[in-house]
């Protein structure tokens, strides 16, 4: 059991973002909220998977919609509570400890907040090991939970339970929702065991968030180039390896809102003029970064948009003409990248007409 | 008490749809469904409004969506049963009178086949006194009931539960949700105790589609002119004046499906060739018809296509180039013309850019 007080949610909330490749929302917003809930109800206990006992109910929680709307729709802080309030009664079960469904920048800090208010643990696991833009791709779903029922709420009191006959349509469904709630809205959804948590779940990623976080800001504080701490401290986890695809500058985004999703594609000049430029396709989250000849790194591994000085991580809401960045990708591990769940979020689940193709071939192109 | 047996549906089908203004779902396979419970399970037990007890708990019911789909997505006659499973939980209550939410081809016998198949009676009445497109456009809105809890369910088990903060929002989530289920759904709402069924409801409307319907059959049966004995049978209710506004072809029906509506028009040009072509426009019902110089008639007042020869009424989707067909308009029920119903069912509801006229002052052409 390790507790999160207030002053950890910096390194956490940076390192959530990390992970959330662009996606999971925006992680300021998200530690605001998350402070205030431990301010107002104290530490959040997080328990490692191994901790929590086979019959606790677990279930996931966590903001949907389009991040580029929450940053104009401030939440209030107390919008899942209409969310687990319908869950439970729909479930006909009190929820004892809640599980992030991504670690994002937004979506880590919720089961925070929700645990804090609610006084029950959080776990040290997440159900997609990074953010990913629908809620069935998640390895509770790969591994057999069901994402209902699930509920939605908005900051008005509007909460839809939703039963569908499994978990695409269950999103298929929540999205809709979601939408005419005006593209933002809170879901709290994968009831299921403890036992079951343990076998289905991306394991110490809240840990690893944290990991993240603390190590940006150790290099920051050392005057290290943040990007070399970070490859390393990915060496020491099961992520196991990071490459720096590129440094360069944001010269174009292009971002619309379509079906609910933030979608679009940012374009990366080198600064080393004889390399090629990358562009990185948004749903959510970048998902796919590739030059005119190649590609660098597709999803289900992690691309990440950090600030070239500070190494803080850019949200694709957050994205800019001029950013000056560095691409990073990180190999995702081994519970997401197998056949069964490649089926549910790998590249084709996406649209994208490309296989995966991991990036441990890849090498930073200035070594 | 009346005993709603399967040789009596015929003419509550077709009374239903004329009431219908061309929605509430095809009377045909809405007839189908219904004989085929009453088969099953036996006459369903129907209730004068003053006739149901002040406790007893009453819920409406209903098909959702755009009525073009019905026909391609022939309903199995157990879907309503998921809808009452989900509501009764969401509501606490079980449901013991089944109400209609509105008075149409299929709307009138989804109710009939979910009281066959729950074995509870029907009242003898509904929310409309004729179809409207949206769900909070019902009498139970306008005097006080709330929409929610609203459950809806699909053919394939997928169900959905919506507590939203008012009847309009209840619409506008489950209409999201209904087309994401294919364009055509199944509901229940308005749960309420017989005391405010009895305050809230257009009475009667059971009753009078079957006596519509008989009308109809019975002046075909003796070779009279059906659209004079509809005229004179409606001078008995309080539906009271019933106008002929035209008599012709159908030369023109433009149909398209837009935010889970069957929107479009049709132009009927009179056999006579010296008056003026008649527009119809519909969003699910028909609800305006004029000339380019005129309105002759604007909702909530009904406005009714027969078939020429045998007064069947057709419904939107059922509208075919080349048919001869009488047009008819027939004047609402005080209860659907005060300031607050016209507020929620008046033409500026549907973005019509009239206000309500009624059609007392309007004549028979060739009178």
């Amino acid at each position: 059991m390790r507790l999160i007080t207030a002053d950890m949610l910096e390194d956490l909330a940076v390192g959530a973002a990390v992970l959330g490749t662009g996606g999971g929302g925006d992680p300021y917003i998200g530690k605001l909220l998350a402070q205030a809930a431990i301010e107002e109800f104290g530490p959040v206990r997080m328990l490692r998977l191994e901790e929590v006992a086979d019959a606790t109910w677990v279930a996931a929680c966590g903001g949907m919609g389009a991040p580029t709307i929450v940053i104009e729709k401030t939440p209030a802080g107390d919008e899942l509570d209409a969310a687990f309030a319908a869950y439970e009664s729909a479930a006909g079960r009190r929820v004892e400890a809640i599980i992030a469904f991504e670690a994002g920048g937004m979506n880590s800090m919720a089961p925070i907040l929700a645990a804090a208010r609610r006084n029950v643990p959080l776990l040290d696991a997440d159900g997609m090991g990074r953010a990913f833009p629908r809620l069935e791709m998640e390895t509770f779903n790969v591994y057999g939970v069901d994402a209902n029922p699930l509920a939605v709420a908005d900051e008005h009191g509007n909460v839809v339970v939703i039963k569908a006959r499994n978990s695409a349509l269950s999103e298929w469904f929540a999205r809709a929702v979601t939408i005419r709630m005006g593209g933002q809205s809170w879901v709290v959804n994968y009831g299921m065991d403890g036992a079951t948590a343990r076998r289905v779940s991306v394991p110490g990623t809240m840990s690893l968030a944290l990991g993240i976080g603390a190590t940006l800001r150790e290099a920051r504080a050392a005057h290290r180039d943040p990007i070399d701490d970070l490859v390393a401290f990915f060496a020491t986890t099961h992520y196991k390896r990071a490459v720096l695809m590129e440094s360069g500058k944001i010269v174009d985004v292009e971002r619309f809102t379509k079906d609910g999703w933030a979608m679009g594609s940012a374009t990366i000049v080198p600064f080393d003029r004889r390399r090629a430029p990358v562009t990185v396709t948004i749903q959510n989250e970048y998902l796919l970064a590739r030059t005119a000849e190649r590609m660098l790194a597709i999803v289900p591994d992690l691309i990440c948009i950090l600030d070239f000085d500070t190494a803080t991580p850019i949200t694709t809401e957050r994205l800019r003409y001029g950013q000056r960045v560095n691409l990073l990708a990180v190999q995702t591990p081994p519970i997401m990248r197998t056949e069964a769940a490649l089926a549910v979020f790998g590249p084709r689940c996406f649209g994208l007409d490309h296989d995966y193709s991991p990036i441990a071939g890849l090498r930073r192109w200035d070594e």
